[in-house]
């Protein structure tokens, strides 16, 4: 029996893997919950899995919540209350669905502690893969990724030398603009671009996909995780999301992790590791698989891929500072602030105007709050084209 | 450095073998080749690796040969002969690309002297899987697939749960005839049933292919390799031959092998198992993906793949004899004396009349050459419709 707390439980991968908890209640046991101020989701979710703790972001609602909680559970509130929470319960590992900056504190918390990480958040290893990295290896904890790319490759990596990998391909739906002309992208709604075609996630997340963004930031993450060069790692359009993502090996084989597109399978994998679970639904059929198309990205139409790459190759601090820049961006065209194609331009403006620094705590938290700063004033004075 | 026999060394896998002990030659030393009855290119082979001993089959052209090599290497003559060979030099590894039942005496002797076992001779496993697999365990020898498929699934398993694995899906190019309608089946030519789209292998496998009797062979190999019953062992038609077979597991996740169509690779990994080589040629590139189709078996035009699951479900001696009388078929229909429909039509009669019994040596034998005798007959006496 596992214990898990989990990070963000009220968002979509929160939700997803409470359903699994549910489906493997003689493996998994919630010990903790969390929330930014979801309160009605939170309260719905204490009532079935009874955890130990809770964590709300948010004060006013953390408050109020936790004289309603008296003598039914503990809660944890606003960011300094997240971060002893996520080490409160002794979990034996902390599922991590935060979104955007705000998962990194409790990441370094749990690890220090010595416990597992089940990460879905990405920008911990984006902005502080330099920090995280030396971190695992001082306290023995291990990072299970739960994204369904670096979960493949993750898959595709057991019994293998680390030393064999010559080249990571991680696969992109391609998000849904991939077959839309480049002249027609200054049209784009938020509409459109909230409409993914084969996965359903948050719309940051969602707005990142049809950027392309995300799979940058994937490239990032994949960096830290599996520690190769960026140049070593491909990004590779497949628009039946199938194959989830491949690894080629020094002897030219290339292996591939397929499945269908329920992210409950890859926070399982990440929860049960290195055990598999016998699931009963979601199984792939010969009708997923008829025709399965591969492509390199068009980096004329999806700017944010090589700015994540060019970021990651300036290290240090740049890539927190592509990271915040791209969160005040796109919440900016979630606002109806700026166009879709205004999100690359914000980007690669606030990278431009940064100087570089080392991946220390500090310096990225001062690089993220400038890049955020700079990327605002950006959407609020600068007459975008 | 590891030692390496080469039983069948003349055929194209013993070629491709070379190929690649000449490429590792830090890593691998061939100390034994052997042929049927192709001296010339032995005479060669013997120049360039200066094998310490080697076999040939035909007693003849053997004892000529011998004479030859008197002085230059040793030389064993006929299948005992084969078999001395087989341990006669302490290989760490016999690779047995022999073609047929003949592969089968050699493999158990090395077996019992604990040498692995780099496996490109179906039949071994197809016809003697039940004598094979306890003689591993016994004297702790390994079993190396050396053909593509057997390979990638080999590859896919490699850190993995053997219990966690549900279901096997060896991928099949659907060889030369997948488009032709089945009423045009009647007048398939020789040269066209040779004309194979993605490999180049010897005739008798070629036919195999065409005839998807291959597939069906793997099926039992596959049975024997990784301990799956039949119906958990599919066939998935892939034309563009990249995707080299998958695994499915219990939670619902599929792992796949993927390579250029080079039989190279597996021969390599094989050999060098469990280390992966760092060759330079043959990646597999993105043109080579851009578009992969799957699909079921059509059955109705390629019978002798039910055959074959058939033969397997009933066990013990029925294998040998779906085999042998698949032998005897296939070269009545490299001779012309049977159509390539009268193919499963042969295989099937056979197996009809074979009273199965346990899979004995002595009762293995006994079948193979009862089916074989009947085989002849009906090619021999039967107005094949």
């Amino acid at each position: 029996m596992k214990t898990v707390a989990i990070l963000g439980s009220t968002g979509s991968i929160g939700v997803n893997t409470l359903a699994v908890a549910e489906q493997f209640r003689d493996e998994l046991r919630v010990v903790g919950l969390s929330t930014n101020k979801n309160i009605d989701v939170l309260r719905q979710q204490v009532r079935k899995f009874s955890p130990s703790s809770v964590a709300v972001l948010d004060e006013r609602a953390g408050r109020e919540f936790e004289r309603e909680m008296r003598g039914i559970t503990r809660v944890f509130v606003g960011p300094q209350g997240i971060e002893e929470f996520a080490v409160a319960d002794g979990a034996d590992i902390v599922l991590n669905a935060l979104v955007g900056f705000a998962g990194l504190r409790p990441t370094m918390r749990a690890i220090e502690c010595g416990i597992d990480i089940a990460l879905a958040n990405k920008e911990t290893l984006v902005v502080a893969g330099a920090i995280i990295r030396p971190l695992l290896a001082k306290h023995g904890a291990r990072l299970l990724p739960v994204d369904s790319e670096h979960s493949a490759i993750f898959q595709c990596l057991v019994g293998e030398e680390p030393s064999s990998v010559r080249r990571l391909m991680l696969t992109a739906s391609g998000g849904p603009f991939r077959l839309l002309s480049v002249d027609a992208f200054g049209a784009i709604t938020i509409e459109q671009a909230l409409n993914h075609p084969n996965w359903k996630m948050g719309k940051k997340v969602t707005i990142d996909s049809a950027t392309l963004m995300n799979k940058g930031l994937e490239v990032h993450e994949a960096h830290w995780l599996f520690d190769l060069p960026g140049k070593r790692i491909d990004v590779v359009v497949h628009p039946q999301s199938v194959v989830h993502s491949m690894v080629e090996f020094s002897d030219g084989s290339v292996k591939a992790q397929l499945g269908v597109t329920d992210m409950k399978l890859p926070i399982v994998y990440a929860l049960l590791y290195p055990k598999r679970a016998a699931t009963t639904g979601g199984r792939l059929t010969i009708d997923h698989m008829r025709e399965l198309t591969f492509d390199v990205p068009d980096l004329a139409k999806f700017p944010c891929l090589q700015i994540a790459y060019d970021a990651l190759e300036i290290g240090g601090t740049a890539p927190a500072v592509l990271n915040a820049a791209n969160e005040i961006a796109v919440d900016a065209f979630l606002n109806g602030s700026i166009r879709f194609v205004d999100i690359p331009h914000i980007v690669s403006g606030v990278l431009a105007d940064h100087s570089t620094s080392v991946a220390t705590f500090e310096n990225i938290v001062h690089a993220d709050s400038d890049a955020r700063r700079i990327a605002m004033e950006i959407v609020a004075t600068r007459p975008l084209v």
